[in-house]
Formats: C-alpha cells, structure tokens, sequence
C-alpha cells in the first residue's frame, strides 16, 4: 500500500505516467533551454559545442544515430540543421548503421540520440564511429549514463525522469536540444542573419506558453479518441518539419493502444498508401499553415474523395481543411521549424486517450521496454 | 471483344499483367546486363557512366532521389555504393527533397530514379539540383521520357513495358542496374580487388536462374497466402540490404490487397511495433543466412515467444527459422548485396495471390496510377 501510494504521489494527481509527462512538456522545454539560451541577449550557450565549436560547426556531414522516437526527432532535426545551418545531414537506424560497413570519414560529426543513454545499438554505433575518427556528440536525458559517458561532448535534455515508457517529453526536448545546437552553428557559419536568429530565440522562448494553449484542448482529443478507438489501422500524414511527427504519431498509437498505425510523407500516399483508404481508414493529417499548406490540402481533398475519415491538426483559424475534415484540433501560429514541438501534442493525447479506453497499460505497454539495453 | 483478345495476347497466358511481370524477371534482369556485363573478360560497360566517370566516381555525396517503389531501390543501393564504392548515400524522398531547402554541393552527383521517367516529384527534385549545380544521372526504364531527357546522363532499365501498376520487374531491373553502377565505380576508385570485382559479376549473372529457381515456389506460395490472405494487418522485417526489401514487400501487399502491412528494421522492432504482435498478426521476415542472420533469428524468436505468425524468407537448407516459423519459403543462396534480387520475388506472389484470392483487382488498384505525373 505504501509502494501505491508513493507511486499516487510521483503520478502528481495524474492518472499515468504518460499524461503528466504530456503536461510537464511546457516546463521541461523550459528546463531545456534556461540558461542556454539568452532572449534577450541573442546569444546560445551550450558547454558541449562551445568547446568544441570548430570541429563541429566544420563538420563536413552530420551523421544522426538514434532507434525509436529519437531517431524521429532526428529527423525534425535534419531539416533545421539542413535549412539553417547548411550542414548536410544523413539520419540514420542506430542498428543499421553500425551492421552496413558506413562510410565515415574522420570530419564527420555524428550525433548520437537516447533518452535514457543506454540504448545498446546506438552505443554500438558510437563506438564505430569512434573508431573511425569522428567526432561524437550526445544528446541524452539520464546523467551520466554510458552514452553521455562514451561521447566526445554532448548536450543534456533536461525533461527529468521520464516513467512511461511511450516517449514523450524526451522528444520535444530533444528537439528543443537540437534546435538549439542547429541555431548556435548557423550563427557561427553565418548561415543565418541576425534578426532571422533572433527572431527564431523569441519564438522558441513563446513555445512552452503555446503547448499549454495546446494542452487546453484535451477535452477535444478525448472526444475525437472516442470516436475512432476501434479503428484496426490508421494513417498519419504530414510534410517537411512535420512529416517525423507523423512517424512519431503512428508510432504513439502503436506503442500503448496496439492499432496499426503508420506515419507517411503525406505525397508518398499516392504512391502506394492512398489504396488503403476507405470509410473504415482514419487518417491523421498535419496540415499547419506554415508547412506547404495547399500540397497537404490537396491530400487531404484526395483522402475525402475516398471517403477516409479525416483529423486534421491545423494552425488556429484554419478554414480549408477545417471544411473537409471530420475533426480538427488547432495550434497556435508559429515558426515552421517550430510546429512540430506543437503539433505532437495532440498525437501525444490521442494515444493516451485512445488506450486508456482501450483499457490498456499506458506506461507499461506489453512487450516494450522503457530501454532497449540489449540487441 | 478485339480489345479483349488483345489484352490476352498481351498478358501471354497469364491472368494478369502483374503475374507475367513477376515471372518475365529473370530475362528482365538478363536483358539489363547483358552487353554492359562482360563477365568473362571482367568489364563493365555503361555508356552514361563511362563519358562522365571522372565526374561521378569523385562525386563526394550521391543523392538518389525517387518514390515509392523506385525510392526503395534507391535504398537497397545506398548499402551497396557505400560497402563497395565508399561514397557517401543518402536517399531522399523527391517529395520531401524539392521543398526543404536541402544541402547540395556542386560536386554532389543526383541519382534520380523513376520506371515510367514522368514522376512528377522526382522531376522537380531533378530540376532543383541541376540549378544548384549538380550532376544528375537518370534510372528510367521508358525510354525518351521527360526525366531522361532532363538528366545529366543515365542508364535505362531493360524491363520491357510494365503494364501492372505495382511495380516488380521495374524494381529488380533498377536494383541491378544500380549494382552495376555502384561496382564499376568500386573498381574504377579501387575500393574492390579484381578477384571481388569478378566475383560480383560472376555472382550477378547466376541471378536470373536463381530467380527462376523462387518462381517455382509459386504453388507453396499459394498455400501460404490462402492461410493469411484474411489478416488485417502485417509487418515486415529485414536488416541491412533486406530492410528495404521489407517496406517493398509490405507496400506490394498495401497496393493490390488493400491490406495494411508495414515494413520495419527488424532491430527497431523493440522500439515500438513489438507491442503489436499476437496471435493475430503474420510477420514475414527475411532471414537469409548472410544477413545478420543470428540477429533475425532472435527477432524471430522474440516474434514466437509474442505468439505472432511467422512467415520466414530463408536460405535453402536453413533450420533455425524453419524450425521457429509457421511456414518458410526459400531461395538460393547468393552474396549479400544481391538477396534483394531474390528476396523480393516471393513477397511479390505472396501479394499476388491474396489479392487475386481476396477478389480485388490486381493491375488495376483502386485510387492508384501507374505513374504519378502530377503532385
């Protein structure tokens, strides 16, 4: 009884584990970026690529290896690294890389990726890495655990412990990490302007007020999980910055409600998926304003004319998927590279809600691990 | 009715157009090497690579870009240009490519890759990187179209006209034609021995037999389709050259059964698909004995101990996963980088005859195109 109660406590009046990681998101990014970065000041500062800001800012390629959802925020953070920093980047399966014989040449940064830091194949493809002569960097949340141990320098999430074991403030802190180190190279390569880096600091620093707008629409998602909770399949969608999130959304659903959802490049549907869709399919689409809205709005037109169930998640004030959608879920308004620290959200509540009716262990989740350790 | 006789000559016997298709695969594959493999004398000869060789085999990146079936070609020799070539891959989806600002250095060399050459997509990933100074080569198989008119330079695939809109011979004739570039540039840059080099040639040609060898597993095939052709669901798993095979695999199946399937990793499984498994749920998993062949069994293992279905792509004479598996289906044995070749031809007549046993139609899938010509 008094292990129960303990566990009451740590829950901090929340159900699960997971529902009071999903509200912590506004504090941990918070936590994430105090310190570091300096509004006011324009000025990022991070030990880990301050010390070591010539081999990185450098880099000829950056190679990102993670598993799970951070290999997803791995992917978000291509992008930003791609379009800021102007840094090519190659994001890879932790467990691929270190089986497939990589080129890896001794200007390479790599980027190692774990929550907990003790995930076995991205230790392994550190090592290999090292090996090879590149530089590692870490970006991990558990201190002092073998990866922030085995890196050459690194970057702490600072989201605290995460119990649940579907991954959710550990995501949209790593993003917040990477986004960071993305901005701190682009300044220093030149690779972006003054008031552009300046602008991207405000809008970051405005992110955790607007997770908590975010948050507010609970209520909503517990409606709309209602209504598709005995779906067997589901799509996610989403383009540019939020096409990961769609992979992370997918992967949610999956992980603690066992329905089969999978996350796709909302243009790729044609090229295969778009068969599946029938009045049984919902089909999650990220549709913000920011993110090539007509191409996703014309998906979303395809998906309606086969009668698939729509969820949009749209930019506050959305008209066009508004009219075409079963249900939308809003977001405040922000930068592209921004959205995908709101648009996982709602995913985020989607899945929780969807198993808890489901009747399903949200935080222990048959068959997975909090920490994959072994291969 | 002349209309109808026509199309019977034209499928030859076959029910189908996609079944001829499957089957024309081993003169497929010998129409495309043959005259540009001179096994004998060791050499390779491809025009487009041998006027631009200097240009191409100091390329410090190459960038393929493509969709759907063709991107998964695009994967599996990203494995072979990096193990044997050394040059750095990275394989981009063209949709998300030509909208996210990417990186590209005017040494890069493109790789686009499109069977009816009319992608619209992958067009406009093309278009953007000849502006950013790019060398672009083309892996189209109808000749005269807009992409290999548009390219740098190019080598077409011999796979005859392919009339079933789910790819197949395209995909194992884009396959061998990317092997035989990846494997001329290996012997131009002298990362591979003369004996290798000779080796790989030696091997390749023995394919077209091998595969006629698979074909003749179609009756097995059958058996196994009329076991799960009512699933609901499906996952796939490989590693290294096998992982893509999985997603082409599971998309054959999404696109003429409309039944979902989704292709993983198979070490990424314990970060999230794993909570799907029971009794319910067939995995097919290729597990040829070159690729990490212990890791897959214990992948197959952990599959067993969830109760889960399998279905096991094995090497002749393999025990270990026959003996976990529900049913197993082999091919020859051959090296590594060529399994694709063969692994690939039973997920095709696996999808082949549920579809054609679940009553949908086959080459002509609902809300799909054989090319997708606009965005």
């Amino acid at each position: 009884e008094l292990q129960l109660n303990l566990e009451q406590i740590e829950k901090g009046g929340y159900d699960h584990f997971m529902l009071k990681e999903i509200y912590e998101q506004p504090d941990a990014i918070t936590d994430t970026y105090r310190g570091r970065m300096l509004v006011d000041e324009g000025i990022i500062r991070m030990a880990g690529v301050d010390d070591n800001i010539e081999r990185i800012a450098n880099a000829k390629r950056i190679i990102i290896v993670a598993c799970g959802t951070s290999w997803h925020a791995g992917l978000v953070s291509e992008y930003i690294f791609e379009d800021l920093a102007r840094i090519p980047v190659e994001v890879e399966y932790a467990s691929e890389f270190r089986y497939r014989n990589p080129v890896i040449y001794e200007n390479d940064v790599v980027i190692a990726i774990s929550q907990s830091g003790e995930t076995a194949d991205t230790m392994a493809a550190i090592k290999l890495a090292k090996e090879k002569g590149a530089f590692v960097f870490g970006v991990c949340n558990v201190v002092g655990s073998s990866i922030s141990r085995e890196t050459n320098a690194g970057a702490y999430t600072h989201a605290g412990p995460e119990i649940g074991v579907a991954s959710t403030k550990a995501f949209t802190t790593q993003i917040t990490v990477l986004t960071l180190i993305a901005l701190k190279l682009a300044k220093y390569r030149g690779t972006i302007s003054d008031s552009d880096f300046r602008y991207h600091l405000q809008e970051l620093d405005r992110i955790p007020a607007k997770i908590s707008k975010v948050l507010e629409e609970n209520e909503h998602v517990k409606i709309i999980a209602e209504k598709y909770k005995d779906a067997p399949n589901c799509l996610y969608l989403g383009r540019g910055y939020n096409f990961p999130v769609a992979l992370e959304g997918a992967l949610k659903l999956k992980e603690i409600s066992y329905i089969h959802a999978e996350g796709y490049p909302a243009a790729e549907m044609k090229h295969g998926p778009i068969a599946l869709i029938d009045e049984q399919m919902p089909v999650v689409v990220i549709a913000t304003r920011k993110g090539h809205y007509e191409k996703v709005v014309s998906n979303v037109q395809e998906i309606k004319s086969r009668k698939g169930k729509i969820i949009g998640i749209v930019t506050e004030g959305d008209e066009a998927v508004r009219e075409l959608a079963d249900y939308v879920i809003e977001v405040p308004e922000t930068m592209e590279s921004l959205t995908p620290l709101l648009t996982t959200i709602p995913l985020q509540l989607l899945s929780y809600h969807i198993a808890v009716m489901l009747g399903k262990n949200v935080d222990q989740p048959r068959n997975l691990a909090k920490s994959v350790t072994v291969e």
